[in-house]
C-alpha cells in the first residue's frame, strides 16, 4: 500500500517534460492520479479503522450496562432473590447473544427489505456487508439485551425461572428487534432515513431509543408486573403500601453508577460513525460528528445530573430525608428521557428534560401505589414513563441545525415544535409511543398472559416467602458462619489500636 | 469529499499536455494542488476523529472513578453511615455537572481571560470553539468532580448534609476551576503554555494534577477533618488513637481497582490529542504522542505498583501482618504522587515516586495520629501529602527531552534539577505548593469555619452514634431478615454434597 | 507538517508551464512527490495514532479483569480468606507490574533474540523501538497478571502469603514470559509469525492465549493445589466431597461481568493493530482488520453465551436447580476456549467452542471431586481444561481465509483440520500442549514443591480454621455493629411505609 503512494521524483520527470507530448502527459496524468486514487483509498480505510475502534468501544461500554443492570437489580431485591435476579441478568446476556446471532439482527437489519421485518442475516449467513460489519453487529446486541434487562426488574422476586427464559428468547429475538427495524433500520416504515414516504415527511427521531429501548422494556414489564400482581405483603389489606426494601443500597450505587458509565457508549455511541465532517469541504471547520458525538455525552450527563438533583430535593420536602436509592432511580429516569433526543438538542434543553422526568417519575411512581401496580425496579414507570417522556420532549425541542446535520435530507425536514419546527416531528412522535405501546402490549402482554394461564408465570406463594434463591437456586447468595459473625462481623465497631489484637502470622 | 480527492486522468491529460501553454499550466496546477488541499483537509478532520475519540473515551475512564470513589469511601466508613458517604458521592457528579456546565468551565477555561480567572462559555454559551470542543468539556468535568470526591473522604461519617451540598458546589463551580485556569489554562498566571512571561521562565508542569486536583481535594478535606473535629470514640481521652474500621474491605479493593482503571483515562488522558508526530517530518519517526501517551500509562502503573508493594512491607514490618487497605491507600498515594509529572519523567523515576509515596503516606498517617487529627479516607494525607510529594518529585526528575517535546518553546526551557536542568523549574513548584495551599486555605477553610459557627457543619452527637444512614437517609444500606440469617446466611459454613439439600423448583 | 502540505498553484504554474524543460519538469516533480511524500508519512502518523488509540483502551480493559479476578476470587472463599485472596489480586498485579518490567517483557519480546528467551529492554531499557512501543509494553503487562491471578484461584484458603509472593513474582517475571516468547514473539520457535523453520510449517496459532495464558496460569494452579492438598473439611474421611461455599454470589457475578467485559481487551485487542486494509489496493474493500477485531469479539461473545446455556441447562439436568455460580464459572469455560482461536474461526465455529467447553468444565469438575483434588476456583479445571480444549479446537475450526488474513505467507499455510487443512496445525497444538504442560510443571510444580518442602506452602491447620484474615491480615473483610444488625441488617424484611419511621434530619 505505501509503495502504491509512493513517488520517486525520477520516475515523473521524464513524464513531465514531455511537455505536449500527448502520451507522455497521458502517463504524468495516470501517474498522478494513481497516487491520488490511492490517498483517497487509504482516507476510506482510515474511516473504517477510526469508525469501527469508536464503534467497537462504545459497544463494551453498552455492555458494561448489563452489569450495572445486575448489581442495581441485586440491591433492590430482598436477600433472598439475589441469586434469582442475578442470573436472569446473566442468562438475558447469553441468551440474548444466542437469539440476536441466529435471528434477532436478521428482523432488524436485514436489508434489504420491507419497512416491517428484516429479512437477512440469520446467523450471520452472508456478512459482512458493506453497510453492516462485526462492530455493528456487537453494538446492536448490546442494545437487544438491555431492553430484556430492563423488563427483568419489573418481575423481580416472584417470577418461574422459566418464564423468564421464555420472555427473554422472545423478546431479545423478536419483539424488540422488529421495534428497532421499524425505526432504525433505513427500510423501516417510521425511520427517518427512509429514502422516500418519510412519516409525517419526517419519520421518528429515537436516536438512542428512547423508546426503541426503554419503552419497549418498561411496557413489557408493566405487562409482567400486572399479570402476575403485587409481591406478597407488599399491600396491606388496608390499602395501605409497604416498601420491600432491597437488601443492598450499595449494589443499588454500583450499579446506577455502572449504568452512567456504560451510557456514555449507549448515547453517543449511537452515532455509529465519527470521522465525518459537517463542513462543506474536508477540514474547512472544527465542527463535525467528534463534536456532535462529545455534544451528546454532555446532554446525557446533564440530563441525569439535573434528574438527579431535581429527585434528592423533590423527595426531602416529600419523605423528609434524603434517599440515595431514589436519586438513583431518578437519575435513570433522566437518562432514559434524554436518550432519544440526546444527539438533536441543545444542552440547556437536556437541563429541562432531566428536570421534567424526576417529577415524571415520581408522579408514577405515587401512581403505581394508588393503583396497587407493583414493579420491584421501579422499571415500568422508569423506562415506560420517563422514556415516554423523553419522545415527547423530542419532539418538542429538536434543533433544527443537528437535525440536518445528523440526518440530512430536506432542508424543510420539520423539528422541534418549541423551536419552531412544527408539530410534524412530534405528530410522528406520538404515533411512535402508541405503536410502541401497541405491539408491546400485544406480543409481550399475551404471552405473559399465556404463561399465567399455564401456571408458568408466577411462583407459589410458600415459595415467594421462603425466597426464590433457596428454593430454585440451591441456596442464599450470601454466607458467613457463625464464627465470623460472633468474632469479627459482629463486631463493637470500634478497636483500640493496640498490637497485640493485630499481630498475624505471616 | 471524496469526489474532491477524486482524480481522473482524462480530465488532467489536456491541462498537462499544454506543455508551455500557461493557461492549462494554470489549470493543471489548480487541478493538483485542489487535490492536496482536500487531502489536507482530511487529515485535519482524521485528526478531530482521532483525537476526540482518545478524549472522549479517557473521560469515560476518568467518570469511572467517581464509581471508584464511591464504593471505596463506603467500604472504608461503618455500615451506618454508607448511604450517606455514597449519597455524596453521586451528588458531587451530579451537583458538578450542573455548576460546571453553568460557571466552573467558564472559570477556567473562559478564554481570552486574563491570568486568574477565565469569563466565557458560561453555560457553554457560544460553545465549541476551535480550542475548545465539548469532548473537551466532558473531559474537564470528569476533573472537577474528582476533587469534589477527594475532600467528601475526609469530612465523612461526621458532616451534614447540607454542608456535602454548599462546600461541594462551591469547590467545583469556583476554587477548583480557578485553580486550574491557573495552572492549565494558556491565559493562566502559571501555566508552562503562556506565550510570555513564563513563571521563573518555566511555568508550572503539573501535567495531570498532583496539585491542581489531588492537593486542592486534600487540602479542602484537611481544613473540613480539623474543623469539625475527630470522629467520636477515634482518640481515646488519654491519647491513645482508636481504628474505626470501614465495615468493607471488599468495596475498598473494589474502589481501589476502579480507580486504577480510571487513572488510566486521567494520566495518559491529559496530553487531550493524540495524534501528533514528534519527528521533524511526518512518517519519519514510529516516535511520537501516542508513544509519550503510552509511556504516561507505563509512569503511572510502575508508581502506583511500587507504593503498594512498598506499602505492603512497610506496614508488615510496622504492625506484624500483611495489610490489604493500606496497601490500597499506598498505591494510590503512589497514583497521586505520579499524577503530576507522569508525562515528563523515565519509567525508573515513576518507581523512586512510588517508593517515596508511600513512605509519605506512612509518615502523615503517624503524624495525623499523633496530632490527633481524623481523616476516615486518609484523604488529606494521602491526596494532599503524596500531592505535595509529586510536585517537588517533578521539580527534580522531569526530563529535557520529554518537557520539550510536551511543551515545546524555548530549547532552554528548565527541567528536573536532578537531570541537570537547573533550579528554577523546582522553584516554580514550590510557588505552586504554596499557592494552592493558600488559595484553598482562603476559600475552602473559611466555608468550612463559617458552616461550622452557622451549626451546618457537624451533625449531633447522638446521630452521629446512630449512624447518619438511620437519622438523615431512612435506614441502613443493608437489610437481611432473621429468617435468611438463621439459615443460610449464617451457617456452619460447610455442606454436605447431598441431593436433597439441593433440590428446588423450576 | 500541513505547511509540507500544502501546494500553492501559483508556486506550480512555473514548473508545469516549462513543458520540455527539463530543469522546470524536475522542480515540478520534485514539487508533487514531495507532497505525496508528506501525505504518505501522515498516514503512518496517523497509523501510530488510530492503532495505539485501540491498543492501550484494549489494555485498560483487560486491565480490568484483574478487578474481576479480585471480585470472582472474593465471592469464591469463605468471608474469613477474603482478604487474604484480594490482597494477592492486588499485589499480583503491583509485584507483577515490577516484574515485568524488569525481567518479563526483556524474556518475552526482548528481540532480536533466539528461539526460547529473549534478551533486551530489561528494564525498558533502549526503548520503545518501532516495532515495540510502550503501549506494547502496557498491553503485555495486562497479560502476564492475569496468568498469575489464574493461579491463585487454585490455591485459596490454604496458602501462606509469603508462598504467593514468591510464585507470583516467578510466573510473571519468568515462566509466563518464556512461554510467550515461544509463542508470540516472532523468534520464538513455535510461532507462527517466524520467517522460516515454522512448527510443522505451520506454527502454534494461540492468538489470545488458551494455552500461553490459560493452560499457564491453570497448570501452575493445578500443582500448587495437588501439592498442598485439600482445604480442611473439603472431603470427608469418608469420601464425600462437601461444597466449601463462597460467601457472596453477588462479587462471583460482579467478578464475571468484569471479566467479561475484559476479555473484550483481552482477545479482540490481540490484533494490536487495526488500521490495516485486507483488500488488495487501499479503499478497495470494506472488509479489514477491523471486521477481524470486530469478529473476534462476536465469536468470544458467542462462545461465552453457549457455555454460559450449556451449563445452565447441564446443571439443572444434574442438580435439580438453576445455578448461578455455576454458569458464570460456564462462561468463563467458553472465553476460556475461544481465546485461542477467537480471530481465525467463523461464529458458528465459536458455538461449538462453547457448547463443548462447558462439558469439558463440568468433566474435570466432576474428575476433581472424584481424585479429592480441591481448586476453590474451579481455576485449574477452568482455565487448564477449557484452556487445551481451546487448543484443540483452533487445531479442527480454523479458517482457512482468515488464517491467511492474519498469519499471511505460504499460501499452503495449514489451516483447520475439520476446514480441510490437512492435521499440520493440530499437530502443532497437540505440541503445544505437552510443551506447556512439561514447561509448567517443571518450573512452577517443582517451586511449589520446595516451598512445601521449607514449610513456607500452607498455613497451619488452626489458621486456616480460624481463617486468613484473623490470623494473617488484621481481621475479617466486613464489619457491623451490634446494633446495626439489631436495628437494620436484621429485620423482619417489610416495612410499613409510615412516615415516622422515615422522617430523618439533614
Amino acid at each position: 500500500m505505501a509503495s502504491a503512494l509512493s513517488c520517486s521524483a525520477s520516475d515523473l520527470i521524464p513524464l513531465l517534460s514531455g511537455g505536449a507530448n500527448a502520451t507522455a502527459a497521458a502517463a504524468a496524468a495516470e501517474f498522478i492520479c494513481g497516487r491520488f486514487e490511492t490517498v483517497s483509498g487509504k482516507f476510506t480505510d482510515a474511516a473504517y479503522a477510526i469508525d469501527n475502534t469508536y464503534l467497537l468501544f462504545s459497544a463494551y461500554l453498552v455492555f458494561s450496562m448489563q452489569l450495572g443492570f445486575a448489581m442495581l437489580c441485586a440491591g433492590s431485591v430482598r436477600a433472598k432473590n439475589t441469586m434469582n435476579i442475578m442470573l436472569t441478568n446473566v442468562i438475558d446476556a447469553a441468551a440474548g447473544g444466542l437469539f440476536y446471532y441466529l435471528f434477532g439482527f436478521a428482523f432488524a437489519y436485514g436489508s434489504p427489505s420491507n419497512g416491517f421485518i428484516g429479512r437477512h442475516f440469520f446467523g450471520l449467513h452472508d456478512f459482512p456487508k458493506p453497510s453492516f460489519d462485526y462492530p455493528y453487529f456487537l453494538y446492536q446486541w448490546t442494545f437487544a439485551i438491555a431492553a430484556a434487562g430492563i423488563t427483568s426488574g419489573s418481575i423481580a422476586e416472584r417470577t418461574q425461572f422459566v418464564a423468564y427464559l421464555i420472555y427473554s428468547s422472545f423478546l431479545t429475538g423478536l419483539v424488540y428487534p422488529i421495534v428497532s427495524h421499524w425505526f432504525w433500520s433505513s427500510d423501516g416504515w417510521a425511520s427517518p432515513a427512509r429514502s422516500d414516504n418519510l412519516l409525517f415527511q419526517s419519520g421518528v427521531i429515537d436516536f438512542a431509543g428512547s423508546g426503541v429501548v426503554h419503552m419497549v422494556g418498561g411496557i413489557a414489564g408493566l405487562w409482567g408486573a400486572l399479570i402476575e400482581g403485587p409481591r406478597i405483603g407488599r399491600f396491606a389489606p388496608g390499602g395501605k403500601a409497604a416498601t420491600l426494601r432491597g437488601h443492598s443500597a450499595t449494589l443499588v450505587v454500583l450499579g446506577t453508577f455502572l449504568l452512567w458509565f456504560g451510557w456514555y457508549g449507549f448515547n453517543p455511541g449511537s452515532f455509529a460513525t465519527i470521522f465525518k465532517s459537517y463542513g462543506s469541504a474536508p477540514g474547512d471547520s472544527f465542527y463535525g460528528q467528534w463534536s456532535a458525538v462529545g455534544r451528546t455525552a454532555v446532554t446525557t450527563t446533564l440530563a441525569g445530573c439535573t434528574a438527579a438533583l431535581t429527585t434528592l430535593f423533590g423527595k426531602r420536602l416529600m419523605d423528609g430525608y434524603w434517599n440515595v436509592t431514589d436519586v438513583c432511580n431518578g437519575l435513570l429516569g433522566g437518562f432514559a428521557a434524554i436518550t432519544g433526543g440526546c444527539a438533536v438538542v441543545e444542552p440547556w434543553a437536556a437541563v429541562i428534560c432531566g428536570f421534567v422526568a424526576a417529577w415524571v417519575l415520581m408522579g408514577f411512581n405515587k401512581l403505581a401505589d394508588k393503583l396497587r401496580f407493583d414493579d420491584p425496579l421501579e422499571a415500568a414507570q422508569l423506562h415506560g414513563g420517563c422514556g415516554a417522556w423523553g419522545i415527547i420532549f423530542t419532539g418538542l425541542f429538536a434543533d433544527k441545525t443537528y437535525v440536518s446535520e445528523i440526518y440530512g435530507g430536506d432542508p424543510k425536514r420539520p423539528y422541534g415544535l418549541l423551536m419552531g419546527g412544527g408539530g410534524r416531528l412530534l405528530a410522528a412522535h406520538v404515533v411512535q409511543i402508541l405503536v410502541i405501546t401497541g405491539w408491546v402490549s400485544v406480543t409481550m402482554g399475551t404471552l405473559f398472559f399465556v404463561l399465567h394461564k399455564l401456571k408458568l408465570l408466577r411462583i407459589p406463594s410458600e415459595d415467594e416467602i421462603a425466597g426464590m434463591d433457596p428454593t430454585s437456586h440451591g441456596g442464599l447468595a450470601y454466607r458467613y458462619t457463625e464464627d465470623e459473625i460472633k468474632n469479627g462481623i459482629i463486631s463493637r465497631g470500634i478497636d483500640l489500636d493496640n498490637d497485640q489484637e493485630r499481630v498475624g502470622r505471616v
